[in-house]
């Protein structure tokens, strides 16, 4: 498989290897479609909110009323993630898998609330065995609906105040990272926020015995966002679906499944690298090679929806271009 | 203006600055279209196409007959640049500015020839001076038909085998940086036919006097595609459209245009980092942060093209996302 896709590629009208990272990401894609004319079918990104008891320990320059504010602002279409979602006619889903408030019936929000968010982790686990248990079947049953209807490209975005802690804790505990290189400035801490917030980490961590997989590390650091989109790619893995990983906490998630699942790799395309401080290391840990650097740090999966046009380009070179022997164009001497 | 424009990015609903280069690439749009509304209209790119006397001289992978062989796959829709303007709506102009060999009318084939390529510039200036303004008037009638269609974006590709080798030497001479750190493999060289590429061409800046402004060195060096890039660029400027630069020898055509005017900075979105090892440098010299890194070294207006959608979305976050007060979503503590 791998050869006759090399030679697709290596027949089309240009130098040899000039499409650089878009001929890696094509044949990334054409080995798990098991093609040589790889498709991408209604494109999706499903943005889980969810709140975080430790926002109440002023580890976020936000207050915790902006989750439930900004899952409004999804549903009206007034977010970073919706103007993108549009200009590149990704369907958005918006999901409340634990935002601490009561949301009216929407037609692009899907209710997958465990609670109205999780416990802090500075006394006791962020959510119990069977509240994460709640987070993998309501995120299960999320992509099985997705691809049911077609889609084969699925990115994950989220939305918590709070949740860049969750996701340092995780990295910490899973790629055995000390804390502080995992920590960074979030929505956009000061300096002495920042040490703040890491000396809270540093005490949730000591609170906490150390996990034995990333089931107990999600049950212990939590945010129920965070577990659902883990599970959900884990669904879309195995749904042999594409998966468009974001930017830090969406790539601590990819971490916990990667950690359960190894083989998701093969599914998984790294959209950007994040300017919050922890995503490089944890990129490298991942051996994973974003698409776009663009220095962002917002979250809502707007890395993926920005780096689609790239990973479609990436499937249209190969369906699209001529080769040297159709075109009459000469080889290299 | 740029106050405003701050006020504006800073009170969408998302973390100060957490855009990031987006931000950046939307604030020089609106500030070059003295507008809070920035608008994109039919984005065009022009491929620019020539052939070289130094192609004679082994400096190439491919022989010189693949320009016009890739001029007719442009034509006839096959080549990479094809597929991503398709992809993104933007309109794609082939120029015929100096190829060896003569076309048959094509509705998409501007017919600007100089002459049937360049003289090698080992003997002689590859160009003369009249050859040089022709180049200069012909970009110019481009541009303006293109802006009087109502075009305020406009890409710049080139396809000619050897060009490299002219961009090399440009930069040489115009950011004073020795020739070997400006010379790569082009279109593939192995480490033996890099090493006779560097020979010709130290052989060539013997040959002449050191340039003493952009237009001479022009002359000396070539490329009519390089010349005219140049030239289209300045028009562009004039016409205070946005210039999106592409890989090492557009940038090189930059290079010269910027030489001539700095104030065409204001209008230049550099839209990926080649491959090509003096691109980096030449980058650098000219304190530009590309937008795309994916390792691509194929020209055409490639990475134009693929950027495309990127700027894009900077314009369209500027017009569409809700701000804090519009979307009831609390500022920061």
């Amino acid at each position: 498989m791998i050869d006759s896709i090399a030679h697709k590629i290596n027949s089309k009208t240009k130098p040899l290897g000039s499409l650089g990272r878009l001929e890696e990401v094509g044949t990334q894609i054409c080995l798990l479609q098991k093609t040589l004319t790889p498709q991408l079918s209604q494109p999706h990104i499903i943005v889980f909110a969810a709140d975080h008891g430790i926002a109440q320990s002023g580890v976020s320059a936000y207050p915790g009323e902006v989750t439930a504010q900004m899952v409004l602002n999804f549903l009206n279409g007034g977010a970073a993630i919706n103007v993108f979602c549009r200009q590149h006619g990704i369907a958005l889903t918006v999901v409340d898998a634990g935002v601490n408030h009561d949301f009216e019936a929407h037609s692009s929000l899907i209710d997958a609330k465990i609670a109205r968010g999780t416990q802090s982790y500075l006394e006791q686990p962020a959510m119990t065995a069977s509240q994460l248990a709640a987070c993998f079947e309501k995120a299960e049953h999320l992509i099985e609906t997705i691809h049911q209807q077609g889609s084969n490209i699925v990115g994950f975005g989220e939305m918590g105040i709070g949740n860049t802690s969750s996701a340092s804790l995780l990295m910490s505990v899973l790629c055995s990272i000390p804390i502080e290189q995992c920590v960074g400035r979030g929505t956009g801490l000061t300096d002495q926020q920042l040490a703040h917030k890491v000396t809270v980490l540093k005490k949730a961590l000591a609170n906490h015995p150390k996990p034995a997989n990333a089931q107990q590390a999600l049950a212990a650091f939590g945010g129920f966002e965070i577990a659902q989109i883990c599970a959900a790619m884990l669904a879309a893995c195995k749904k042999q679906m594409l998966i468009m990983v974001d930017g830090f906490i969406a790539t601590a998630a990819y971490l916990c499944a990667y950690t359960i699942n190894p083989a998701i790799k093969s599914n998984a395309l790294f959209c950007h690298q994040s300017n919050e401080q922890g995503h490089k290391l944890m990129l490298d840990y991942l051996k994973a090679v974003p698409i776009l650097g663009l220095d962002m740090r917002l979250g809502e999966g707007t890395g993926c929806a920005l780096a689609f046009p790239i990973i479609e380009s990436a499937v249209k070179f190969i369906n699209e271009m001529a080769s040297f022997e159709g075109a009459g164009v000469t080889q290299k001497t």
